[in-house]
């Protein structure tokens, strides 16, 4: 008899589930149906900014696999339909079709949540108005791009600046626009510690990006259409055509709190190594509306990341297919660029090892991508925290340009190899001039904590 | 009293073990003579091709320390000067000045062998002609740049077809040369298996390189003057106004050997961890002249590597010092680029694992260095070698474009972490459109690797 997975959401998480059960598991094995509320499958979020910049010229572009093609394989993709609740004792969940409004009771054997994450939309005055965006969906980004097309006016306004913002920022600028960030932070990028952030902020700077640092956007102010005309802080207000907001997310986990669901501090669905909800051995849950196992640490934590929601997928629906895959936890491992500034992280920062009790010593080093004499070469500091007295890596940190922000693997692979500095002094990395100067940066970092480690015993 | 450190070598491991040993020990402590045969010392023998192509612009700016700064450090350095003899029961070596004739002995406590490699120059009919150049050396870069500035012909010949090989192929083109590679095996670039080496003949005959493979040369051909003017193989000539050789190094082990220090198979020396010579207390050894632990495989290599050589001299500066160092060994990583082309390799490749008895799968994937809607994303191939059964990552291969050489650093830290495919496949690899597509290429062939080991139980 055929079994019926339900999956709720059709993006990264969702669709490799359901694509990854079907390659285990025919038609007449399992039945595979999505509920997905928006217009989009499988679109690459992470693209959107490169997109509204104008370096991805068009929306499908960013289209992975399509519906038709999702369909093809023998998955029941329903679009526009968005599921209000799950009964969990009844194995059911109750969809409604967006279109007609008529809702439906399905029943399931394997449960997957793949709902995601939500920008965070603060409640101020005149958030809602004309020309203020988020660009989490494809739908976001198209009403972004239809304003900037629009728009007579040059300045834009972002609001945060974490990755989004500062993606959203080189896509501005790239559209002409003259960019204000403002930050509640002192420093830009706080997924690093301030002193790398500091870094950063300057050479946003040089690239003619305004920052305010430390400060509370209180109000979006509006002209007499209901359009954006400013972005009012606690102290200034900032003139805008457009406003980005590029806040963060937080887990859509409502409707799966509303089925007592666990969730974690973080708000997001707690899961095992197989990625089932914890308790619940035929409820799946991946992606951005999961917490995740940071291996460094030991702790929960909450990280909305392409890359995470595809793996989770690829686990789940191995699961559901009855095979057999875990997903042991992150790093924490991000990269990002700001025009030619590229911008690494991957395990702890500062306080996040002291929030959890470690000591730990940090060195900071300078040196360059490739060969002091060869041409292109670019400077790049590397950030790195080491335990102290075992001299266990904790985190590395990387501002730099080209050739800068996927150094950060060797780092991410380390931290999961459990690697001390010193072990990682020996590391046989790719050495020739055009790819690194005969110390990798890398190991000069690991050379200089050692040190470190050793002095403070 | 004063004890006396000897070093045979003033390059990359024998001046890092000297410079190493004086930030530990002051002159009071401990005197420090280096004898060097040639001119320089301190230099990058890996940037000669880049110089010879005229992407660097000066000798010097190969030279990371001058002879002048070394003496300022309290190095005793004497260039010019060659060892003729280590006699090891008495504590000694025989030095002469190379400019005066004059002959010393010199009695060392601790003794450092750094004597590097020497180029293979087969015994062929006209091989010491005038426009046949090695380029292993300043003396020899600058020797060919005067042939390259005189010659009225275009035409060069490159005798070998490894990384020394295709780099002077690249050098070349950028003089405006016609490059003609001559090559022992069927593919260039054996340090990597030949399916690959494929990838890497059709691209370099793309840029319009002539390679002829399977050939065994057989003569250089002279012209009145005694000038080259054509390179013979077995099968055909191949005119030249310029040869260059990159037929590979052997350790420059004869004074060794004489000495009755023990050598491996490959005629370099043997040393423990803290590179001492098997069997002697205070005789150090480092650099191009030694073998080294393979990690992966378990035996010993010769591998002439800058970067290896740096580690070297600093481990041995420290046990000269009285600190405590040492060196684990290699996986084997190496990176290079012909042009745009972008050649990396770690761990073994399908011989190696073979000859050791290994037994494995081999999983070959394209894909992206970057999203594959992001402008100048380029595809790029990866080979990956992974044990039968056990799943223990064996060996990675890259061919592609810029951003792939240096991804290879992920597999040579999994490598020295000794982890599986399966492990591999969880990795937290830095994700962003611009840097690597949702999958980074290293996963998607440890995934398919994954399948192929449980394919072959």
């Amino acid at each position: 008899m055929s079994e019926r997975m339900v999956v709720i959401g059709g993006d990264a998480a969702g669709m490799s589930a359901a694509s990854q059960a079907r390659r285990l598991k025919n038609a007449g094995e399992l039945e595979i149906v999505v509920f997905e509320r928006g217009h989009f499958t499988s679109y690459s979020a992470c693209g959107i900014p490169y997109w509204v910049g104008g370096q991805v010229a068009e929306r499908d572009d960013l289209i992975a696999r399509t519906p038709e093609e999702h369909r093809a394989h023998g998955i029941d993709l329903r679009l526009r339909t968005e599921v209000l609740e799950i009964d969990v004792p009844g194995s059911r969940v109750c969809a409604r079709d967006l279109a007609s409004g008529d809702e439906t009771w399905w029943h399931y054997d394997k449960l997957v949540l793949a709902t995601g994450a939500t920008p965070i939309r603060p409640p101020l005055p005149g958030i809602d108005a004309a020309g203020v965006h988020g660009v989490q969906t494809l739908d976001d980004g198209q009403a972004l791009i239809d304003t900037l097309d629009t728009s007579r006016g040059r300045r834009a306004v972002v609001v945060g600046a974490g990755y989004i913002g500062v993606e959203m920022a080189e896509a501005l600028i790239n559209r002409g626009y003259e960019v204000t960030m403002i930050n509640r932070g002192a420093e830009p990028m706080a997924t690093l510690d301030p002193d790398m952030g500091v870094l950063i902020r300057k050479a946003m700077q040089g690239m003619d990006i305004r920052i305010v640092g430390d400060a509370e956007v209180t109000a979006i102010r509006t002209d007499g259409t209901g359009r954006v005309r400013a972005v009012a802080t606690d102290e200034a207000e900032y003139p805008a055509d457009v406003v980005v907001l590029g806040i963060g997310v937080r887990p859509a986990t409502d409707l799966a709190r509303a089925a007592g669901l666990p969730l974690g501090v973080h708000d997001g669905l707690l899961t095992d190594l197989a990625m089932r909800v914890l308790g619940h051995e035929n409820i799946w849950a991946g992606g951005d509306c999961v917490e995740v196992l940071d291996l460094v640490s030991g702790s929960q934590r909450h990280i909305p990341l392409g890359t995470h929601a595809n793996k989770h997928g690829q686990i789940i629906g191995s699961g559901v297919g009855g095979d057999y895959a875990t997903f042991p936890g992150v790093v924490g491992t991000a990269v990002s660029k700001v025009c030619d500034l590229e911008v690494a992280r991957t395990g702890l920062r500062e306080k996040d090892a002291h929030r959890v009790g470690l000591q730990y010593v940090t060195v900071t080093i300078e040196s360059t991508s490739r060969s002091g004499y060869f041409p292109g070469t670019a400077p790049m500091t590397v950030k790195m925290l080491a335990e102290r007295r075992t001299g266990r890596l904790l985190g590395v940190q990387i501002v730099g340009r080209e050739g800068a922000g996927k150094r950060i693997d060797i780092a991410a692979v380390a931290l999961t190899a459990r690697m001390t500095v010193e072990q990682m002094t020996a590391l046989d990395l790719g050495y020739a001039p055009p790819f690194s100067p005969v110390w990798d940066p890398i190991l000069v970092a690991a050379r200089k904590a050692v040190t470190a480690v050793r002095r403070e015993v």
